[in-house]
């Protein structure tokens, strides 16, 4: 008798990302010398990101188990956000638990959490910041994320209620950060199967209070917004979102090529921006090379919105004479002599 | 005193919207032969497409008051649905109020609503046919369509829904139809302005039933979806939504150029698709060129889901000897020789 449905789909989808895992460390591993004859060359390391909630725990069980058979080593990194009282006893705890799976090494990163960005991009960047500093030390081949298509979902309605295009509605990458070091193997797997897989698994799993605490806008979109919504318009929704992610993706990714290809060609021998050659792109083309060139100038990327980079446009498209315009980070676009100046003031 | 803000933002809407369709009218008719001089060129005429519900009212009101100033006829036509005891009666009393708001002419069609494609779709769709048909009879420049920035929303998360990709994500146009036909000049104003607006001027307004009937997906949406999503992200969403369709509308038209100028180059001599050059362009790209073959090979739009399309871009991005795949409309697309066949089976 096989594994439960819900051990088997965590397994595959861990699996899956394992082989790509191994592809790209062979391949870059071509080109450096062989190891002499009587040394093996070093089995790589896989690092699981682990909260000790059930989407991470579940992740952490199907690398122990399907590591080995691929000659990769498993290790398991907990982050102390030191957010609550006690939260360092139960970093311990999720390293007990992580190497009772036979993961080794597992180690827990105390960080500090800062307030930029509000609370929840601050804990996000400082928890970035120390798994990276643990895939260095431990020359991890890879980092594995428990992010679930749920989690995906979320994400996406949380870059629609900005609303500022596309780029924001393509959610998490199943790879990304230097060099592709971390993976997210559950993107296609829902928040329910990873439960279930640590239920049928015995696997202890923590419930981190902040997931529903309604002071978070990701938690009261999880137990409101997207219950609310899946009654709406059906079951589909959180298949559908994450589809979305996926499709917004790809022509962000493709409209960024086309800005970037188009950009050459629109300026002047002296670099500056020639707003008769911008009118002739399309308009999604156009905002994308407006918008780098703000950027460029000094205005921070996060500031800057879509209405911003409307107004700039309109001095391209219905150009009648309109003064400078002021932009975040002191940036000041204005039009003179049929180009399009921009630069910090 | 000038007039309430709700009516002075209704009406500003209707003014910019009217200065087009003028814009539209003299630059079809540059072509046309001058008017004997004694007599004048005809009046252009717009009519308002009215339920009597408060944004139709609202628009009806607007353009009554803005159509005489640019010389243009203002007329109205409502369709009556049949779909409720006592529809004929309500058509005639919006008639009535169109003529009072000095409307004319004035016309009450009587659709018949089939069941193609769930009942909102096969209602919109005779509707559209009797506003099309109201339009020829009249010879109408243009005719108004009182959607609202919160309708637009509600579009927005409906094509989400889908997950179909950005196009679903375009929501409504501020001009669509033939030649431009159908203007919707109320994408920016919200329904509360529109309520507004008929109630300080007095306009009585029906409102629909089916609106708050929870067996119609968008009443769902409205009444509950998007109250709750409002609430877990704050009230700034129908505009995010609103935002998004713009944008993702000026994406979708620019990618959709891109696949048709690149559509030419990825064909053989004997017209059929190469794979080798299909692999080179972006996914984005390369998408859109098979969903353009399929649906020209017979399978209906409606049938084909992003799934078809990653089914069979997996021909041409990960070949391992695959079969043929079908597809919707009996349309069969395998690979032979490093070509993609796409044909009705």
């Amino acid at each position: 008798m096989g594994p439960h449905p819900a051990v088997a789909a965590i397994r595959l989808a861990v699996r899956r990302v394992l082989h790509d895992v191994l592809t790209d460390v062979q391949r870059s591993s071509e080109n450096d010398p062989p190891p002499p004859a009587h040394e093996h060359a070093p089995q790589p390391l896989v690092l699981v990101a682990c909260s000790g909630g059930a989407d991470s725990m579940a992740l952490a069980s199907a690398l122990a188990f399907e590591a080995p058979k691929l000659g990769i080593r498993a290790g398991g990194v907990t982050v102390d956000h030191g957010l609550q009282p006690g939260s360092d006893l139960r970093a311990a705890e999720v390293l007990v638990r992580l190497g009772a799976l036979g993961l080794e090494p597992v180690e827990s990163v105390a960080v500090r959490v800062g307030r930029e960005g509000g609370p929840e991009a601050a804990a996000r960047d400082a928890r970035y910041a120390a798994l990276d500093a643990a895939a260095e030390r431990h020359a991890a081949a890879a980092v594995l994320l428990g992010h679930t298509r749920d989690d995906q979902a979320e994400t996406v309605l949380l870059g629609l209620a900005r609303g500022s295009g596309i780029r924001s509605l393509s959610g998490m990458a199943a790879t990304s950060g230097v060099a592709g070091r971390y993976r997210r193997p559950f993107l296609h797997i829902d928040r329910q199967t990873a439960r279930k897989a640590c239920m049928v698994q015995s696997l202890p799993v923590w419930d981190d209070p902040h997931n529903a605490d309604p002071a978070y806008t990701r938690s009261r979109l999880r137990h409101e917004g997207l219950p609310a919504l899946e009654k709406a318009l059906g079951k589909g929704v959180v298949e559908a979102l994450a589809r979305t992610a996926r499709l917004s993706r790809d022509d962000a990714d493709a409209l960024d090529t086309w800005a970037a290809q188009a950009e050459a060609t629109v300026r002047d021998a002296a670099g500056v921006l020639e707003c008769a050659k911008l009118y002739a792109l399309p308009p999604a083309v156009r905002r994308r090379i407006v918008r780098k060139a703000v950027i460029e100038a000094g205005a921070p990327a996060g500031s800057l919105f879509a209405r911003h980079i409307e107004e700039v446009d309109r001095l391209i498209t219905g150009w009648r004479g309109q003064g400078a315009i002021n932009l975040p980070g002191k940036v000041v676009a204005q039009r003179q002599g049929g180009r399009l100046v921009i630069r910090q003031g």
